[in-house]
């Protein structure tokens, strides 16, 4: 991996206080490569648990904030201030915060999906494009090596023309009701539309799916004909998601998200057919990837050999045979962000705001189509 | 495994000359056990050929005919006549010669589908009904170990209310259009609407995805909203089937078929989710199951293993860790078959008229769908 | 695969009466192809149990016979008497068996080991090489498609000289002292000396491990430093082995062979290393071989794919992606040994006598090794 | 996992410059739950490239040190000076760095194996248990999740009393003499007697094998029988080791580890049998324990997962289905030792130097036995 000589990235987060499971996420894969260092937090709106975060992640207790708008002020006054503001909140909060964050003038880098809804994307969209400042979404799976392999794999052409695209993301932790009972922070959020927007198994999961199949095909999906299912009763949102899809050049494709496929773990897989062989990639075994041809034996690709693309051996720190993981396909999107902000030049290895209006248009015209009895509803006003 | 002590059935078939894939399989599984004992064949048309495939398979030449209809006559006139016919033909056949031999009084096993179109399924029903012989189709799938045991998992309720089933079949032999160089029998009828019948894809394999998926979670399909494709130029009919379902009880499900997957086997998969768990069997590792739990560790039962049910034990020749394949698969059920004619005992492994004609419909109304843009069309006319 | 136009070789069993495991796969695997056909038997010398087993395999009555030698007498006059014996009993009466049916002019194929003991194996040489007749042993998994076509593989020199070969095989079936119960015969004489011979685990599989080890590397070991036990209390044979190999070249090499590996099933692995890369093959995975290159991606090849060698291609019978198992590979190597009687011409595809001498040399130096504590005892007097 | 609210422990580092492997893991390791900050170090002899590392990491440039002796000496008299050393450090460097560390009043986290020479092991043991200081080494392999998972198993006694082990460590990345071109700055220590000490492959990856092998299934190896070979020529130490292992108890084993093994990247997998059944950790699939029983399902245990014991959930920081790998791993060692700094109470997950001592003398005793032909050498004087 190439290594730059600037100083680390000053970064404050908002969100990520006790009970959270993706804010500390965040918060090793930012500091992973002692690119980036948290100096600032408006990690809950209590002021206990506020603390209680910045001592845990040896923030200064100063620098420990109630409220993201008073860290926005503070921060940016500072002549050691943040430069960059890490969203980890509940989807219903990442418009306000980001945009107060670029108005401030600060970078600004989201977990997904952009928004809650697809008209807050719109509008997020206009305020990245009038800031100047960079914005980035943690597509987590496009960090890691084998799916940047992979669409290397499909740019060059290796696979012919691209004919079919399979792709699934399946977990059963949402087969009971567990939001119910109250004490679970991440069921709760996740299936409450009023922090978490429309989609529930398909904002929570569903988008991941759709753009790791974009991001690695090369395709945009043109239409969308699908069937959500609420399966746990009483629940408000959806949880589970099958959906047939059209990509440009009228591609065939499926996507079969689920959070009620009990005993799922986090089986997010994705396969993508050409003229000349198909390429295979599951994310519980991430540091391979598996290529099939038409006429000769299959081929397994590993994480951390010399024989990969740039853009894959750019995104190990180890050896072949040393697995990396989550966290580090994280730091991957963290560390290319923060080479981002020191060099002003973006990798196209970071979504964006583009790429998160089109997330959440996948979201919205999913729930149009199953609303509508599975009718085919089109994604092309949104084009990227 | 029980043994029957009845002498071996005699087997009669039609089809399965020189450049066959199905039929020597049939051969191979028919007698696998000694209990059935191919004694008579219309290989083929062509005299030569017949006699060939007669030598080959050790059948005495005055047995070899190269009329069905001839052979039908023949064997029933004789004393130690056949007396069950094999069909193993291309599927336009499967109805007239089907017909011919009940109507001389022989049992009926045949290849999938039932035959070439849904009409022609309906009408087969109605003679196999005034028949008063046996007909069974020969869905390998349901004749391995560990499909049964997955049957059987669900019918105990290890996995609660079922819930969600994700049925996949990827092959890549016909991503390039072989069938047009007129050499390739096997791809020549498959894509020829006279001899295969509306389906391509969807009758070649996605019928077999179908038949499994119902076989094993013991709930019909009523309705399917299907999106097929014919993806390699010149070709008739279709060759990648992208279908959502609905189960009774409305469980969603999605079947997803391909002979365009490039680089891909035989990869039938099948993932049934209940409330409290899932299975999951992959065909290119047939004899083990995965059974993941909400909270407990996934388990893998292996075939020949002494915990497993009656009907898996009976499905198995040898110990856990011998694999059996794709002619013991098969081979059970000709077993299974050959041990209802000998006792006159129907037993509930061998798929007949009835799961015929609910493949055909299958076909039928996802070739429907598709062409009217994917709305949902029902199969509840053809409940079984 | 090519296929003969010979009629059927006509075979007779001894040994696989009621409760036997291998003999069953005798008769399936060489009736599979039809190339061989079972005519005659002393499947056991209870005269009702050898009426039993013939009657199941449709063998006439009149050619079950209680004792071998009769059987060789009388098929010997018969015109259309057995050609062929398979033998299928306790490693004692390999010798005597094999012995009256060359003398009385039969070929002879027989199950692993050779015989009981080294002396006998000497014995039994000096037998076959004066009989004219030919002698196959079904040391299964060189039967294997991708086991021939890993030979092939080293052969070719693809993996360049061999430096290294670990070869494991690892049961846990004998966990227990299951023999003292008096009611599982396979457990009964596989750990009595009487019937065995001197090898317990040795003899049973560690032979096979060390035979897989040589057909594939084409190196024979020179030398083995061994360390069996008898784990579980009570038992008068090894049931663990473990040997550090030298091979010609002095190419060091691991054999690990055991019984009371606790819930192992049937784990025979082999893996072959070159100066450029690696081969590993596992027999719960049979269809498939797996190549690991310095510096390439990982090759896996499917058996039934058009890219094998003439080997592999011809020891399966199914496109790629239908599995075929241990009976399969059985059969091949009845097929080619039906093939060497029709045409005269054996093929390096059966190991023979020599073969056999070998692996009696393994137990018996593996053994000596180990009680004069494991001190280097060498195997090339034995050299094939 | 339970959370301290110390303030981070002040490491420095020795070792660890441009073209280092295992430093940086090092540092992302110990920084990766914000319990250890990295405050200064003496990365490299050469003054340029030790700023250099201390660039890249954010650590003071005042506080780069070229001589570690003159870092020990001005971190001791800081107030806010290291309270930690991590020495990263080619082998024979080992015992100088910690002494040194040790007797200016710090503790000491040390790569392994221990020392260079097992006499060199024995001083540091005196030096150690002199300094009231903690002395930690990072057998990364150890931090697994599910290797602690697989340790609380054999102790709880789920798989009965340990009747067999087997552990290999197989890489092929010294398959050429890659250590003669002298740009390869890891194969050039580890392949030079004076900075590697008297073991090659066995004291880079043998130990590692070695070690595990006794932490989980908590049996002491007492004797060795070893055939240690060097495979590339021209080569000075071992790559390629093949040993007999009797553990306490009499139970046996067997260690097979190369680095000639050409195409394996790291292959590091232990399998543990008891009475009742095995378990099987394979590290390039490290987030799954496989547990096979004499009677019931194969069982896959996955990281992350509630049904674990305490000290495999302690040991994860994300829900199962994310990936964790050898930087996680790393960091778990990490972590319990600044928990021990902070606390006092030496965890018993992390190896101490009587782990070294053992380490050194497999490696010394090894390298004796294979020299005498593989006789059988014991360890027992250095029983811990």
């Amino acid at each position: 991996m190439s290594r730059s000589s600037h100083p680390p990235v000053r970064m404050a987060m908002v969100g990520g206080g006790p009970g959270a499971f993706i804010g500390p996420v965040h918060r090793m894969a930012a500091e992973l490569d002692a690119r980036i260092q948290l100096v600032a937090g408006a990690f809950s709106r209590d002021t206990e648990k506020c603390r209680a975060a910045a001592a845990l992640w040896d923030v200064a207790p100063d620098r420990a904030y109630a409220d993201y708008r008073d860290m926005m002020r503070a921060e940016a006054a500072r002549p050691d201030g943040a430069q960059l503001v890490a969203i980890v909140t509940p989807n219903h909060l990442h418009l306000p915060v980001a945009q107060a964050a670029l108005e401030a003038g600060l970078h600004v880098i989201s977990d997904k999906p952009a928004t809650a809804t697809l008209d807050e994307a719109l509008e997020l969209r206009r305020v990245v494009e009038g800031s100047g400042r960079l914005f980035g979404l943690t597509y987590t799976y496009t960090g890691y090596p084998m799916v940047r392999e992979a669409r290397e794999i499909v740019r060059r052409g290796d696979l012919g023309r691209i004919r079919k695209v399979v792709v699934e993301y399946s977990q059963g932790w949402l087969s009971e009701p567990i939001e119910q009972a109250g004490d679970n922070k991440q069921a709760g959020w996740r299936t409450d539309p009023t922090e978490s927007g429309a989609g529930g198994c398909s904002g929570d999961i569903g988008v991941h799916a759709f753009n790791i199949a974009e991001f690695v095909s090369g395709l945009q999906v043109e239409r969308v004909c699908a069937d959500l299912s609420t399966v746990v009763p009483g629940r408000a949102l959806d949880d589970d998601c099958n959906v047939l899809l059209r990509f440009q050049g009228d591609v065939p494709g499926v996507l079969v998200a689920s959070q009620i496929a009990a005993g799922d773990r986090n089986g997010l897989r994705l396969r993508v057919y050409g003229e000349k062989g198909g390429l295979d990639w599951s994310h519980e075994s991430p540091n391979t990837l598996t290529l099939n041809w038409l006429s000769a034996p299959t081929q397994t690709l590993h994480a951390g050999s010399g024989y990969l693309s740039d853009a894959a051996v750019a995104a190990t720190r180890l050896p072949t045979g040393h697995p990396e993981g989550f966290i580090e396909a994280f730091g991957n999107i963290y560390r290319d962000f923060a080479e981002a902000i020191a060099t002003g030049t973006r990798p196209d290895t970071v979504p964006g705001i583009l790429a998160g209006v089109r997330g959440m248009a996948f979201i919205d015209r999913a729930i149009l189509s199953s609303r509508e009895g599975s009718t085919w509803v089109s994604l092309q006003e949104f084009a990227a």
